[in-house]
């Protein structure tokens, strides 16, 4: 039997060694919560990287920072604007319906699941401006996208401009922000554009149990530590976490993993050729493959996804092995 | 300077090094969120524990915990009876009014912290049986109480035929649990009494992040994991999780550990004599100290909350040095 | 100028004078909230008049009691599948995720804003039975449809087995369930098919402010007063809507009325050949109509809504006049 | 058999003749939901009554009234401060954990069911001002007072001044605010004095189905109106309620049957001397009483309820008659 090669996905990924060592430096006593040494610092580390000021909290989950970031936004009775396959609608079981007390997902259409002005508009514009239609409150979009699409520093400018003057709060969903920055090129600040808050995304580039949330107006920290709480998700030794996140920014380990985990992602588009569904920006490859083509391939060991009922999905790692990548490229060119 | 000697809470004590082991152990590939072998174990584990067929899951938080358990026995109009001063009602930000979708909580008064059937009597036979008045669905206690004080077998049986008789869900917070355990010197299920769900405490007991929580009727697990998910608490890389509830489990860690802190805390409570305001049974001591004491106390090295203008409270971990302790004991008694 | 023919919509439409008859001999002291003889004759009377057992409450609006009758079969992390163009999903100002806690409207196609089993597997089929996606819990139907199309007994019974095989409630948004029994000239029960729970409308059928929530399965109904009560939808002085209910069923004055309704629109319809987008079935309908055309009507006296560019509205009533009904159909065969 | 004279509550006595001739005047048509032209007048006729701009919606309970005010000021994560023995604790099922998301009411002690800023400073001191406490948002009075008795002017200023000292909205539920008004003798704004919002009862005062809610900053309208929607409460056909509130403040009404209800309470009050448990300051009465003398009272036909195992309340109405207060009178008298 061949040895088995995970592109399932990189969410289940191990944990990066140095994330390891910082965990264990931080089993000291320490005060409880987030009032620990570590904690204290994501706000000035984060403000670092983005070059403004904002506050910035650890969270278990991509999940909650999503809903606690829009519920800085979206009142119950508001809704959100989000592409129709973005996770929140799709993978999160209602989560956002949860906290934000029944808001309403408002579905868009848009190339590559990222959202234009124009696709926005296309859901909100028919909208009557009275009681009986909930009224749109945000947007919520996701840098990378669920089909691996990064934004472009003017697209973000052009939703930022949007979103303001609809009165709208701009929420990015980073669950794969790494992976983004690393195929822009550009800084941290580049690829979050005008957005009011990041999920800065962590556990699927290396972490273990910690994303951070970052809010560009730290005014809403306290909103946010209060509802972080209240969802049960102010964890009693929380120095693990900041401790995840701070090794994860130090000396860019969260780039330096993306870009791993892109460059396999290259290496295998290079192979796929037309067969590619979406240009590869990131560390996702969506793949039209026939049912035979992926029973040849699961033959030869490789783990993935199927989507739909005539291509697959293959997702690349901070630690999928060079080999393993070239050993994909090398089997759907031999297809 | 006298070396500092935290007596603050067990809420922040570092790691036991095999849960360190155990999460290491864990760090080769496996399925996403709880699809892995270790969370799959958990059932077992737990079904062992207690002789008697049950659901586990893992849970970042004892808040979470105690609010997915009372999900499964509370409707969004009914309310929970619990102690005045349980952590439910104090210290959980409102986190029961989140997740219950606004159930009410309905405070009695008991000694100890602990209550009785007569103390949940007084509260709700009050209540006219009709619309206009929210009707109670569950109870909860908490094992060992706010104050340190264990339920007894025949205590929980007690309140299990009441609870039965009015129809109400019985919940227990048991975030010592094990401390409970330790002192009541029978087993787990002893402990636990009728209970419907139990909130499995680790992290107070040498965990890091990860909670049980057990459900005595396993068919409610599912609605259990879909709010697990829908809270933003179902994590990506669960083994992690996973690990440490089955380290702890392994070879009694959880009540060596918790022996650890209830020898430290009667070691303790043998210096306080009339001082103390509740008897020791689990690792909390609630001592009177004048303002005086208690700044000579601190002036010696010792950390300890306040308790009121005329006491403090102590509190042990798996790890008090026995030297931390015989010098508060020595300490106390100098006094 | 000339004189105004309102065809905008029944909801707007004066009260039947049987009714004020009746609230006026509600006007003798009577206990408070639904504790007076009129409340409780309800349930005897819808019992009678579908032939089955059921238990029946007066509610001010159709949006509350479609809601609180959904809140008898879905979960807060569960799901509604509905039209996509359904009142509920549409026009209710986000009232199903606040009564059902955040709970999800799923949308599906169909022809006329009808369902069939296959409309809904279209939308249901495809949901993974994970914890990632929220999963059916009812169906929500519309009687009739918002494009005024009755379902027929044969189709109720398909979404019937079709819901019982699924494990899923299925509810009735009856806000015009009076002009489908009209088209369809069988019994209520006939066209109430088998769903559990049905919101039947008198508002826009000649009432002031009281619906009746009819559940087929009567044990619901203590959930339901609790729930009423809970959203403040418990009047004080029930009688004066009990009074509305019970005059509307006294003597058939619900299909009275309906029928005038129905047949005002049957002789508009008359005039309308291929304009009409949906066969008329109730009491609306949707013409083709160009901007111009819908000027010259305007100007007549006629009012209605524009529906898109290109069409309008109209809706009669319990007490549209013979001879707008007839001005309306002569100005439209006059176009 | 003796006549039944009722004295059990003002909620359930008939309607003023002057509401019916409103509702009857209001049965032509005009636009729905709140678009016609009574529901428009509503603004600026509770801004003539208070002396300053305000915003008024109709609405058909209380407990919809006090709720949707409170959401304009409360968040879900926050707390309510108001008297243990407020309607909103304990006769409202629940609905301020519906209509705030979980948000949390904070019982305060006060004599006559009445608050001073040190009662409720006595709540809100004690709570940490950290995430695991819910922190006080709002504070809810009753006007008149659930036992019958009148804030004074001066009361109410010390109460806004509090509350603006402490960031908190201050909310008057004023179901028999009329009375309050009738007995203080001063002006509406008088008996308001700087609430934020007030429920403005109709409906005990000879009303039918059709509260206020009166907002002193009219920026909050927009809220409510959309909170309104989506809970239901926005009639189709709202100028049958807007007419009754009309009707209540045209000529006064209000304090025309408010003076008659608390003159009847007056008469009777004279012949209760020490058996008063309250002084009577608006049309309750709390008389202690033994079982004996109860049983007496009913004997004689006065319909009433207990109040515990020692006293009786009395409620007289706009329309008790004088005949039967002077025999009620008479026969506590004679007891």
């Amino acid at each position: 039997m061949p040895r088995q090669r995970p592109f399932l996905s990189d969410n289940a990924a191990t944990i990066h060694p140095r994330l390891w060592e910082a965990m264990r430096a931080a089993d000291s006593p320490d005060s409880p919560y987030d009032g620990d040494r570590l904690s204290a610092a994501l706000d000035e580390r984060f403000s670092e990287l983005f070059g403004r000021e904002c506050a910035a909290i650890w969270i278990a989950t991509g999940t909650a920072a999503n809903c606690l970031a829009l519920a800085t936004m979206v009142q119950p009775h508001g809704g959100v604007v989000c592409h129709e396959e973005a996770h929140i609608e799709v993978d999160e079981g209602g989560a956002p319906g949860f906290y934000l007390h029944g808001a309403k997902l408002m579905l868009a259409s848009g190339e590559g699941a990222k959202l234009t002005p124009a696709d926005i508009a296309a859901v909100i514009d028919p909208i009557r401006p009275d009681v009986h239609q909930v009224q749109p409150h945000a947007i919520a979009i996701t840098q990378a996208s669920e089909y691996g699409r990064a934004y472009r520093p003017h697209e973000l400018a052009a939703l930022g401009a949007f979103a303001k003057e609809r009165g709208l709060g701009l929420h990015m969903d980073g669950a794969r922000f790494a992976n983004a920055v690393a195929f822009l090129g550009g800084s941290a600040a580049d690829a979050a554009g005008p957005c009011d808050t990041l999920a800065f995304g962590c556990i699927k580039n290396g972490g273990m149990s910690a994303e951070a949330l970052v809010l560009f107006d730290p005014a809403q920290a306290e909103l946010v530590k209060y509802r972080r709480k209240r969802a049960g998700h102010l964890q009693c030794k929380g120095r693990y976490q900041a401790a995840q996140v701070l090794a994860m920014l130090e000396g860019d380990l969260w780039l330096e993993n993306a870009r791993a985990a892109n460059a396999a992602a290259a290496e295998i588009a290079g192979a796929c050729g037309e067969r590619l569904m979406h240009p590869v920006e990131a560390n996702e490859l969506f793949v039209r493959l026939t049912p035979g083509e992926r029973e040849s391939l699961r033959a030869q060991g490789f783990e993935f996804y199927d989507w739909g009922a005539d291509a697959a999905r293959f997702v690349t790692a901070w630690n999928t092995p060079q080999d393993d990548a070239l050993a994909l490229a090398q089997a759907v060119a031999n297809l």
